[in-house]
Formats: structure tokens, sequence, C-alpha cells
């Protein structure tokens, strides 16, 4: 006999998100456990909602799922700020991070979380056995850089270097994560003196779309990558982008997009059902699944 | 890859359903068909509405439903009837008993059906060979009377006899079913013509509470059951309840309330995934989750 304790149902809200790999992963590795496990993606644009009005139903749709019996939700763009206002607790990271992407129901009261940031931490350490952090150079400081930046500081960065085009928004945020790591140090440099930083940096995380299949190119010169260098990317689709293929070439040890997706499902998964997801497992299942996206 | 249209997700819409036996029943025969099937219960009662909150909450809660990626609903007392007055489409049976048990989202559209009374025929029918449906007496017209009362007409009663405590809601009753089925005839009696009602009658319909484990008893005299009638209950906590051990001593044809609980839910499987739904394999698991409640 199933029961709301025995079986999952979980939902992720955000915009443009019906062809989501989480919803899948999620489920595959639901029903490895033994569980009756189901992940539907809610996407407000397509029920008709747009800018405030999405706002607006964001959390509503949380409140309802609550009711309606979800166990949790994982939320994405543009809602990770909104939903946050609207939960009974967010933990300290999260907190610190301002934006929440999971949020588990425990007794009727809803708890936010960031897998953005510890998924990136977990998918690191699962992939390097020991990646200096002495110095680490941060090409992108919007969504998706905020969590890796908060996750290198997180995991003990010595030295971080935030570089975007957008030099004021680098120098900003650096000065929030100076604030909450104040033993460690963290800067902003202009998008220019991207080459000099990289060459004394001990790490490289890339944190903008390019290399993206919509946004394809590479975002530093290959020449200016060496051996000494671990080099990540957040893009994933597709997963080999031109930055990680020149990074291998270049003898650097390669963290790819795939392994931040997927650490962030790993951590949520186990937020979400108190179980530990097989990392392998669903590296090779989140695999399958964008090349059947490609094919 | 797990999509909306491999799996299903239902809700069961009602006041005091938290123990109810229809989730586990659809999930185990889900299951059985290897689908991804999860049924949520969702008390309104429980969620803290009450009266007329709750009566609004309740199409709030079908709505956000849809929203959140629900297939389909059951809905129960007290909203059979609230639930109607919010749907896109109405089909003619429930609109007909003015009582909606079962909501399918077609294309974004909600479908009304009722499934107590087409469950009550479907047991009937997967119990009794060839039900001699001449003259049928019924006792109780309240909410399950009228879904049983409805069914034995559209099944082709040509003489139903409606008997209750309130000869007042048994006629109105009565004259309502009289309007929609003008070529069989439908009259009511008072309680106390039932011995004399029996007496020539060909099936017997129990619809009252009497024999529940909480209303103990039996809703005639044993000694006015012949074996030329048929009986049937809608009693199911017990199965067994003392009418039907009585109308099998008597050597009567029996249909017990299971049945029509079964026949409900094989009816509600069947327009939710499309598929048939397996009677005895239904009927059995029934049983069993009957026998647990009462263990």
């Amino acid at each position: 006999m199933s029961t709301v304790g025995e079986s999952y149902l979980v939902g992720l809200i955000g915009d443009g998100i019906t062809t989501s790999l989480t919803p899948p992963m999620h489920e595959k590795e639901g029903r490895e456990h033994g569980l009756l496990y189901l992940y539907r993606p809610v996407d407000v644009a397509a029920l008709g909602f747009e800018g405030q009005a999405a706002h607006d139903e964001a959390p509503q749709l949380m409140e309802y799922g609550r009711r309606l019996g979800f166990n949790a939700f994982n939320v994405t763009h543009p809602f990770k700020q909104t939903i946050m206002e609207h939960l009974d607790e967010v933990d300290e990271d999260a907190r610190n991070l301002g934006a929440v992407n999971t949020v588990v129901f425990e007794d009727g009261r809803s708890v936010g979380h960031n897998t953005d940031y510890s998924g990136y931490i977990t998918g690191l350490k699962n992939t390097l056995a020991d990646p200096d952090l002495g110095s680490v150079v941060q090409l992108g400081a919007g969504g998706a850089g905020s969590a890796v930046a908060y996750a290198l500081l997180r995991a003990g960065a010595g030295q971080l270097t935030l570089i975007d085009l957008d030099l004021e928004r680098a120098t900003a945020r650096a000065a929030d994560l100076q604030e909450q790591f104040p033993d460690q140090r963290v800067t902003a440099r202009p998008h220019a003196e991207l080459q000099d930083a990289l060459a004394t940096a001990t790490g490289f995380a890339h944190c903008t779309p390019v290399g993206m299949h919509t946004h394809p190119g590479i975002p530093v010169d290959a020449a200016w990558l060496r051996p000494e260098l671990w080099v990540s990317d957040v893009v994933y689709l597709p997963v080999e982008t031109e930055l990680v293929v020149a990074a291998r070439a270049a003898g650097c040890q390669v963290v790819d997009g795939g392994t931040m997706a997927v650490g962030q499902a790993l951590d949520a998964f186990g937020l979400m059902t108190g179980l530990s997801a097989d990392p392998e497992r669903v590296r090779a299942h989140f695999l399958e699944l964008v090349a059947a996206k490609q094919g």
C-alpha cells in the first residue's frame, strides 16, 4: 500500500523548462531506489503568466503543490529569489546566496536550499581528486556564476578573481562575497585582463553561455590554457564544448558542465528523499538524455 | 524517459479521505500496467478549510492540480456538486445525476464524469450473470442512493421503489428520476411499507449506512429475504455486513458493497488512462486493503 511516506511527488517551477532533463534524471534514480517517484515540470510561461503575474503565480503554485501532496520542488529561473521570500525556513547557504533552487516540505513547513552551489562542489569533488583552489579565475558573474563563486569560496578557494564583460556586476558580486568570506580574497578584474589572470591561476571556472549550441564559440584563447590549470565549464549542451575539448587537448584536468548539472540533481535528490543518489549512474543517464536531445 | 504522456498523477479531493482505499487501488493497478502512477489524497478538512471556505477551496485545488501536472481527479463528499460548476464539460450522465466524482484533463480542458453510478452497474454485471431488474426496491435515497437509483434505471429497471426514513426526500428523488426515465416506473413508499414492497420485488438495493462498523445492524428483517430476490449492499466496511450474511443464508444472489467500490475505481481508472483495469485483480487487492484496515 503506497502512501505519501513511500512515494515522492516532486515538481520543477520555472520558465521554459518543459524539456528540462532534471525530471527524467530524478524519476529514473527514484525507480532505481524502488520508490514510486514522479517529477512534474511546471512551466509558468507555458501556463500563460508573464512578468509580475508570473512572480505572483510561482509561490501560489508552490503552496498549492504542498496542499496537493507534493513532497518537494526544484525552482529555477526566474523564480529563485521570488520563492525564497515565501518559505518558512531558508538554510544558511541559500540565504547567503540569496537564491533557493530546492524546497522540501517537512511536516508541512517549507524549507529552502540551494543545490546549484552545492552541486558544483559535489561535481568538482566527484571529478577531480584534489583540485588546487589556491587561485581561481572565474569568467561570468551572472546567475550560474554567483552559485559557482559561492561554491568555490565555500570549498576553500584562497583567491577568487571574478571577471565579467560587465565589470560593475563583477565588482559588486566580489564585494558581497568578500564580506561573506573575510578570510579569503575576492577581487574583480576587467575582461581585458583575463589572459594575465589565467597566467598565474590554479583553476579556471567558466560561467557564461559561450559554447552552448545556441552560442557556439570558446570564451578564452586556447593558447592560454596550461596543463597546471584545471578547467570547469557550466555549459552542458553540448557536454563537449569547445572549451572542454581545448582544455583536454592542453593537458588540463577538466570538469565539464554535465558535472554541475548532475551534482545539482544528486544533492536535490538527497534533500528530497534522504537517500544517496548514485553519481555514476545518474551521470550515465544524464549523458544518454543529452545524446537523445541532440540526436 | 518518463514524460506526462507515460506517467499519471491523480488526486482525490474530499473531506475525511486520508485513509481512502482508492489511492492504493489505483496505484497498484497502474503499476500492474507498467505505468508510473501516483495517486494523492487531498483532504480539504485536514488542510483546515470548513464550510463555504472548503467549497471555495476545492475548485482551486482542482485548477492548481491541472497547472501542476495532474492528469485527473476523483472528487468525493462534499464536493461532487461544487466541482461540477467549475468544469469545461460534464458528460450527460453526470449532468443528469447532478454530481461529478471523476474529472479528467483532456488537452487542458476539464471533463466531468460520474463513476459512482457506472461503477454500480459495472459491479452488478461483473457479479450477477443476469440480474432480474423487473422490480427493484431501494432503501436509502441519500448521496450513494441517488447514484444507485440512477444506475438501476440506466441499467433498465422496469420498476424502482424508493424507500427512505425521510419520505419527502424519497418522493422528491423519485419525481426527478421519473422525469428523466419516463418509460420506466419510479415511485416512493413510506419506510413502514418496506416489508410489503420486498414481498413482490425481484431485487433489493441497500443504500444506508446501517451495517457499517460504525453503524452495526441490519436494515431489514432477515425473514423478509427470499431466494428469488437478489440483494446488493453499498456498505463495504466490513464487506461481510449482517445483510450480506443474512441474504446469502437465505439463498439470495448477493452483490456486496466492495463490488460498487471496486466498480467505481475500475471505471475511473479506465477514464483516466484509457486502459482496462482487471476486475478480479482490483477486487482481490481491495479485499486485502479492507482486511489490513480491519486488522
